[in-house]
């Protein structure tokens, strides 16, 4: 990327995170409904300290901190960067307000794009990579912004929508049509895994190294509403030798009895959407599951969830790649539903831009990772522990932000994002 | 009270709420930084339930509630009344936006006055004790709004002021010459304790009835600042012969090393006041305490603290009377500075308008205390357990709503309302 | 007391503590099933512990502690005699063990009578005091030492019994003809309170001071399993609007849904008893309930609860005493069964040596009260916060540890104790 | 294995398990100082209750339960095998006492005895399994018998030993001459890895599947206590760089400072053993910590844990084979000093029978896993989340119980066992 290209991404990603903010109120800015779900004026405020923190304090000449307590209020987890305002008490804060945010947040930019006009045509690589990196690091805030504001609504009584204009496909709540899942199958050997090209990846897609896989298959579709249904009429809840350990312990601690946003009523299931209650679609793919309900869900279908290498694997060798043109929900909402939508128009279908995949993958390290110097370092190394790998990017993931090797994680009782289950076997 | 008269109380208190609440950010509305410290909007909110769930339910033909909801959003603790949204998640709810519960507030006053033009003269009387129970319970949220945002305000680490426009008087700070304590004596013998006039009174202050009282004596001014910095100075808070058992522990759990707000830098003392941060002037009542700081404050001076029956005793037979012309800070902030400040203007001073003075009665029931059927009931009785009364009202009740039978209580633990110490002893 | 007399009650104590863990097992010494009840062997050493820290300490020529150690294990609360182990890691500890501890116990009784047999008559009187009030506190562990292990035992699934050989008088099962409870009224005027004789009592007993009293009558007997049982089938358990709002809170919290040790199965209540478990009998008095429980009954029955001062004033003006040839459970537990029983001999019944009886009044300082200085000043004083008086004495209260004055008191959460209900009301 | 060697491997391993606990004091049998760390008396009890639920109930005519209630208390985690008492709450129980507890346990014997010798030849296959895994049970709940109690003595002030006839080698505290640890190289390529002979394995070592390895090394010896005082010296538990960010979450919360049982006084460290508090060897093994201080340890040193697959293929190809003439200190503890102790005698040094080495591997199923039907198949598959792999046995591990493919697992955050570290690098 060059100065202009450079210009053009930040100028897009920034924009976009406002965009998204638009259909709040000003009071919905300041919630925080469990410790995962961040306030909205947080988010916005912390991709702006980003730049400011990592970019700004390093290159700008003469830096002054814009508040030197936003620098406390609004690190997240950079230990290196200096203390920081505990992550649970993040929505007992009503200033900055979200006027002074704004404020803040176009200060930044301001200062971001006098940089990147005044440095000479040989001082830009020094700086590409830690912008790159901030709008990465943004467009993973975007999807947090919608599904952290998704949550925070949810639990209001009065269910609020996020907004009120958007589509609702009937035809996918009647069916139209289920789809056939089909088996697609892969021969046993070593297999090449890792980001390889020449764009922008994070630290834990490299090195490119080879793993061993036995034959194995990966089921076309995605598990649906109309599946997980069955399951939960044949007591899967209540069967813990379906269960991990853990899994067990968290469904008994947290009362699970359905995924996140289900509620049952007179016989009928909805689920929360961001466009408010709406009844269940049968057939779109089942999401807001944790990793131990999907394994549950696979070890009583009989199958097992894939590994990282198997899913990754398996989009190279089908040649599945995202299809930049095709928007997700986070890119234009107009143009979808409220949930994921189910999907028949290829071989192994759904793989990108529905939901994020859950993996049988303990989220570690390659052969031969680096943890880059600094805080910057803390971005993803230190999370490799007791975190489980999902691949392929859901509906509210930015539709540039997706690629086969891209290992998103989360522990395995999370269930605020659009996740879901591709079933794997051994063949 | 006549019809007119009921009209105006009814005006200037609904109306006071709303201007407490004129220099507040719409993103302080929903904060709640602790479960003891609701969100204004939810404090604006509820006291209009009440007059809803209580007078126009009862009252109003063909009653329909505003919002089905809101019946559950903004119910307290009147278990009675149906069931409620958990305390601890008041600040988990942007909804009703405070737009709409401004709407919401206004449509009840409407019905409300609608009501009482409506009635005949002889129903007057059957609304009036609901009608100005609801005024006086809306007067106690009047002091929640200021104390419960003081402390949503202090846990922020930019410290926001709630008003800009205080006046600081200086001198109280320098010290306008201390005020040399008395010590008022008072005979023994028996003594009529409770409310036995003709106005409103809460069911706590009956019946009128007789206790027996030992010699003793009450200091004539509250203890103040500089005298609290003694008691810490020496080791106060270290000192466990002098804490109740209970109170230690509760010491040592949070980590108590002053009085709630202070904070002391390079040396100095300063507390948070309604004007934000202000250097600690040593001339004023000490506030923010527990009733257990109170309590070894009081072991420390060789004292102890007054009985509930010893205060009213003291204020009736000193003739000692709210002055209704001297406004508190509630009435008229302008007036005031930031703090309950010193006095020096009579015998026993100090005793109403200034801090809540800790007793060391337990809350109990009077000899023939009788609870109300119904929800209505729950007001005081049910509450008669574990807490402590406190005398005098605050810098931050309205004058009105302070009489000398006027019974407070918390839990001995509570530092979030202005509450201080008056000192007594045997003679 | 002279010297024969304190060496005679010294032993009579001692002997008795070791005489109630004989039907024990060595492992049933070590096991606290909960923060409030600690391990026999616990008891038995902080017993000893006492006499080595208030008295050997200072009166010993010479003194060498048995073990440092156990300075540290076997202090319960004394934070002035130093550092202490945690109350909730008592059950935690195997050593010292049981024959250790015997060892441990045996020596300080040595020593003690060394002391005892060395003083010249006139140092006599200066040890007195704190041996007496060392003998006292063994008898109130010796009632800990049976109410503790009555739990401890009851939580196994095994259910099994302090002693096989406890006699089962079946006739209060059956109903020996239930007595009729009569009201005995008493008029108003100032009554003396507080003990005023030549004997030991504690000092929150004192000073002597008057209280006034309104009209009230006490009823003769206590409520009965058979009237509480009526309260739990009316709903007493399932209605908010008969308890405080700290009892519902701990109803809700603990799911209470009868008298600790209660079961029903197939429709039959049967209690748990040092005997195990047994059929309730309708008869006897309730008890091992928390005072919210005891407050919601009252409520239920239309009554309340008495204060501690019309209760002590009652047995004064009836000239009610201990009597000491009726030994308690705790005295010879082969002549009684295992529970408390009725009683239809006089005027007031049941007044010692059945349960103790919840009042009304908050455990606070006698007007004039003074905290001895040191460590044995925490005995009494620094309790007097959040707990309830009760009067009277239990089935496991050493007969001669019971008088008219004496003030027990408990959190009103507790349930393990044999506490119970007498009823009182305005006449 | 044939009837006699079955009965023969039977007496050997249940004889061994009472043996172990001939030192403890009975109050020993009942304690459970945390949550891992059960009561011996219920580590005897469960792996008695395994015989009569998994053995007994199945191949015995007319089997009758020993005690129906014992089936509650010692059941562990089979959720199969119907409701058990809480994990929590195992040192709450002294019944069965210890002396009831072994007539239950020679009652099973007797019957395993009975039922093995009346068997028909043919019939012994069919029982074969489940005894041998009983057997591998007991092996390990033998070392939990160990190191659990270890953990309940040593949170006892008074620091009592297991045993007091323990050996003191001296030579390795001074330093019998440091070993130079070398780095043992392995060449990239697939590998064959699990259980592929003839003996007993458990399930998770199957099945045999390929592995692609890249070029790595392994550090022939562990680290030792030396090595790990730089670490400290150096910072280490103050520096969050070196961390994983759950393990410095754990080391926040936990105040970690050390390894678990390390004591630091006047300058000296001293550690807790079976034989009481002893001078910290600086030559042995470091043990007692958690995979987070491992990892945070290889951090600083710039290496890393090997992967499971990395140590399994080191021990194959270099062919280094437990020994089974070489006891570990199960076996014999008298020829034993308290902890691991250095070794200076091959090319891989200490691979077995020091320490359970932390690897860098999730516990995850093997390609292929299959979890058996019924109760029995809770006994690893369902753990495989959240855990990590550890390698090579400790010197509580039974020596037979010792294996190169044998997959030990725990939770990152668990110090109770004897952990330690093995370095890995990239070549």
């Amino acid at each position: 990327m060059d100065r202009t290209e450079l210009l053009s991404f930040y100028d897009q990603v920034r924009s976009l995170s406002e965009a998204l903010c638009q259909p709040m109120e000003i009071e919905d800015y300041v919630l925080q409904a469990m410790e995962d779900a961040s306030p909205p004026l947080w988010n916005l405020a912390h991709t702006s300290w980003f730049f400011e923190q990592f970019l700004l304090r390093d290159f700008e000449t003469n830096f002054v901190p814009y508040n030197e307590t936003y620098l406390y209020l609004f690190n997240s987890y950079y230990l290196l960067a200096g203390p920081r305002h505990s992550r649970s008490r993040r929505g007992l804060i009503s200033r900055p307000t979200v006027k002074e945010m704004y404020a803040y947040r176009h200060n930044i930019d301001e200062r971001v794009h006098a940089l990147l006009e005044s440095l000479s045509e040989e001082d830009i690589p020094a700086t590409r990579y830690i912008i790159v990196l901030g709008l990465n690091h943004e467009q993973q805030h975007q999807e947090l912004l919608l599904t952290d504001h998704k949550y925070n609504l949810s639990i209001n009584p009065l269910r609020p929508a996020y907004r009120n204009d958007l589509p609702l496909d009937r035809k996918h709540i009647t069916g139209h049509g289920q789809i056939d899942p089909q088996w697609v199958a892969f021969p046993e050997g070593p297999r090449v895994i890792g980001y390889g090209e020449n764009g922008f990846y994070y630290d834990n897609e490299a090195p490119v190294h080879k793993v061993y896989l036995h034959p194995f298959a990966l089921r076309s579709t995605l598990v649906t509403n109309r599946e997980y249904l069955q399951f939960i009429e044949d007591g899967g809840y209540d069967r813990p030798e379906l269960w991990l350990s853990d899994g067990w312990i968290a469904r008994e601690k947290e009362g699970w009895e359905s995924p996140l946003y289900w509620e049952k009523q007179d016989g009928r299931w909805s689920t929360f959407t961001f466009g408010g209650m709406r009844e269940l679609a049968a057939d779109e793919p089942v999401t807001h599951i944790s990793h131990y309900e999907a394994d549950a869900f696979a070890a009583w279908a009989g199958k097992r969830l894939p590994t990282e290498f198997e899913w990754e694997t398996a989009v190279k060798e089908e040649r599945i790649v995202p299809d930049a043109s095709k928007h997700t929900m986070l890119d234009d909402m107009r143009l979808h539903p409220c949930s994921p939508i189910p999907d028949d128009s290829s071989t192994l279908l759904q793989m990108y831009g529905d939901v994020w995949e859950w993996t049988n993958s303990a989220y570690l390290p390659y052969p031969g990772f680096y943890q880059a110097e600094g805080a910057v370092g803390e971005y993803n190394g230190k999370f490799m522990s007791g975190q489980r790998v999902l691949k392929g990017g859901s509906c509210v993931t930015p539709s540039d932000h997706i690629r086969p090797t891209y290992r998103n994680f989360w522990h395995p009782d999370k269930r605020w994002q659009f996740t879901g289950i591709r079933l794997a076997t051994e063949v």
